[in-house]
């Protein structure tokens, strides 16, 4: 027998035959909340009424401020001390905030035109808002080394009482040899956006070598040439880190018509609370709502009220940060979740879909604790993990470049994340006797087709439909009209290369 | 100021100006130990008498049986269940012993005889050595995958309790298909040793995928070719990985006139225990000792008298396994450590010398962890680290392979080593002033020369002395009468080749 016990792996091997997992029963007992009854949902329902459309009407979109109001947010993030919802406590027991309250933003703004400034990028900007609205908590900025190594070595941080936090991606702000230079050795330096605008002052600064080669090799396990991130973000970086204590002059916004999906974790906490959720359950994605998704979130939906849950809530939650560059965009995927609510394929009733702000590593097992952690963070206390989580092809072989099971394994094991409940899945393919997406049952293998990603590419981009069942028909051609959008552009390119190549 | 605090860190800011650290005070209080004064001792002395000669008088190896009659140990390895000393608790409460009772031993050969074998190399044989005796407790054979993973990922192992053990270098058993094959699905194997014997039983087997890119990434923060662990042990080793409980056949002896130094944990236990130490501080080397090593060591134990410490005793331990090709060889080391005590540059009487059976892997701040958590479980309760422990030139880039400070640093941070008190030590270098090693003093850089172990061997092979007070002349004699053995060696074979290509 083995000498050690990891949750993930008795996870793995009781899901979903014996679901839940011991966790899930004595870290929060259902029985204990006493909720009135949701009225409008019955109990055991898999498919949904057609009637309400939601990416219009999202009973959020109602609660938040017009992207135009945004400066005028009904919660002045410093108001409250700490967020808490009675589902689970973010990371060091209070959600970090750390936008300045809108009285004291001119002085910072002016104190901010005297400090040294650097200059940061688009994917630094996506960091500073994860870190500014706690996603990260209880990580308080641009990680100083002794945060950097713990990230590195240990995947996790060991705060001043003992305790341990789980942190496997270093959230680390990289900075050139002038920029050094010009610091000097002022305490504090002003961050500018890429538009030009001061964002951020950064505290009680420490500046430390940045050795990417170490850094990619323990984050992605290879330092193969490839790596989305690594060639965009890191490669091209400066020779430093700079690590210190944010102070964010005004809430991050992209004004790209969809700030009102950004929910930070105080506001997700707030719905939940609000819809009297008895157990919230997480699902991260950055690719299209497939039928088979929508199996898994809507079974782990149904296992939870059959465990005596009576108000489990979906947090649909797709990645809105950098993605890699054949990846379908935010503003597409987001239509095409909609669609996928409106086709009723999943309940809008029980399902909150927001945006979550983090960029893409590409990381696998490593990144998944990271979605994981910062999902615990905004009030989940359950997370669905599949196959092969935030992983990819090896950017030079032929494969997987992680193992498929090792997401859910690590996510078991991740110090740090014991509270939550990880929920691994089985994977799901479509089945070609029942004509839908079904778990894969491997005592009939022959009867499944798999449809990756590129196989669903070429659906789509060929305007050949996928199996019926694949995907809802209104999902489907948001998806077809996306990749023959690119595709005209493309062709549109070549015409004008073509003929500029001429004169 | 930073969120988070790190033992590594404030160690390193308060060493050595107000040694000693604050868990150094708390987890052992020397007022508790009542010991008798150790009599033959003054109290404060850094230089001591050179009537005692060590290497064939060190008080250890008139305990110890002779290599002819290994196999009557005194001691059983499984006679008691577990050793514990007052100083400080292996990994997991008790020390794992694996080696089969000599009542059983017929036996279990017998039953190794029937099992599918798989034949394993001499690092192989080290490791199963180093697992034997329980350095990796509570570690009861080659990892499974769930051991692996958690190793790879968080350096540390996760117990059945819920209490997290350090474990920073994976120890697993690499396998080739044919053996996968051979194996089929048998829940047990014998491993077969170099020499031919059956050298143990692996119980409940699990046989794994070896990703070796992944594995070296994680471990070395690079996948540069050149690494020696890497490229003489790992990329040719098989595809597969097979982890399982050691039944260790008998005790494990290298047969080279120097198995009476290889201490067990339980026997150092017996020792420190014997000596009645109250502190015992371990000094991890693989290169000979110069004067800079020797004033860390007595400066130590100084400031642990100073701190109240009335028997602190030194285990000079130096790693006994793999070693890369430019590092001297183990039976020079002890050598030349021998010398070192005859001349009193460490005190006989407080230093016990022993081997550490452990191969090295070069992986810097990963495995200084596994080098301080394997000296734990053998008793010392305080660790030396100095600069870039583990550490070695980049293989393919004119720098350190690992920031010098980050080893200290990092096993500082270590989950599973809060309980060892960690000593982080200033370099030391040759005053050319006071013409002896001297901590290095910034403010006056240029009075300090660094030798470098290149330039170590350079002096060595052209016969020219290091300066006066590098290293004590009998200690010296040793490296210079080696390195110019290996140089007529290379004449010899150089000729040799010369002679034959003419021929």
């Amino acid at each position: 027998m083995p000498l050690f016990t990891s949750n993930a792996v008795s996870n793995a091997q009781i899901f979903p035959s014996s679901f839940p997992s011991r966790r899930s029963l004595t870290s929060t007992p259902p029985t204990l909340l006493l909720l009135q009854p949701t009225p409008t949902r019955s109990s055991a329902h898999n498919r949904f009424p057609l009637s309400n459309p939601l990416y219009s009407s999202n009973p959020l979109t109602a609660l938040l401020p017009s992207p135009s109001s945004a400066s005028s947010l009904p919660m002045p993030p410093h108001a409250t001390p700490s967020v808490r919802s009675s589902l689970i406590e973010p990371d060091g027991g209070a959600l970090v905030e750390l936008v300045v309250p809108e009285a004291e933003r001119a002085a910072r703004r002016a104190e901010a035109s005297l400090l040294p400034a650097v200059r940061i990028g688009p994917v630094d900007l996506e960091w500073v808002h994860v870190v500014s609205e706690g996603w990260a908590s209880p990580l308080r900025g641009f990680m100083r080394e002794a945060e950097y190594l713990q990230s590195l070595h240990f995947n996790s941080l060991r705060l001043a009482d003992g305790s341990v936090v789980n942190m496997s991606l270093p959230i680390v702000l990289a900075i050139r040899d002038e920029d050094k230079e010009a610091i000097g050795t002022a305490p504090d330096v002003a961050l500018i956006g890429p538009s030009g605008d001061f964002v951020a002052i950064l505290r009680r600064i420490e500046i430390y070598k940045h050795n990417k080669e170490e850094r990619i090799a323990r984050t992605w396990g290879t330092t193969a040439p490839g790596l989305p991130y690594v060639e965009e973000l890191i490669t091209p970086a400066g020779n430093w880190l700079i690590g210190g204590d944010l102070e964010v002059l005004e809430p991050i916004k992209y004004n790209d018509g969809l700030d009102h999906y950004r929910l930070s974790p105080r506001e997700l906490r707030k719905q939940f609370d609000k819809r009297e959720a008895d157990a919230v359950f997480a699902f991260q994605l950055r690719n299209p709502v497939h039928n088979g998704h929508a199996l898994l979130m809507n079974d782990t939906r149904k296992r939870l009220l059959d465990m005596g849950y009576k108000n489990p809530i979906l947090l649909l939650h797709p990645l809105g940060g950098f993605i890699k560059a054949d990846d379908v965009p935010l503003d597409v995927r987001m239509e095409q979740h909609s669609k996928v609510l409106e086709d009723g394929v999943l309940d809008p009733e029980t399902t909150i879909v927001a945006i979550f702000p983090s960029p893409m590593h590409y990381a696998g097992p490593t990144e998944v604790q990271w979605h994981a952690k910062a999902r615990l963070n905004a009030g989940a206390n359950f997370y669905i993990v599949g196959r092969d989580p935030a992983g990819m092809g090896h950017p030079t072989e032929k494969r997987d470049l992680y193992d498929p099971d090792h997401g859910k394994k690590v996510l078991g094991m991740a110090p740090g994340l014991e509270k939550l409940n990880i929920l691994p899945f089985k994977v799901a393919a479509y089945d070609t006797v029942a004509k839908k997406m079904s778990f894969f049952d491997p005592s009939r293998t022959q009867d499944f087709l798999f449809i990756s990603g590129t196989k669903m590419r070429t659906y789509a981009k060929t305007g050949e439909n996928p199996p019926d069942g694949f995907m809802c028909p209104s999902g489907w051609k948001v998806l077809v009209n996306y990749y023959q959008s690119i595709q005209s552009e493309e062709v549109g390119k070549e015409t004008a290369s073509a003929v500029s190549s001429k004169s």
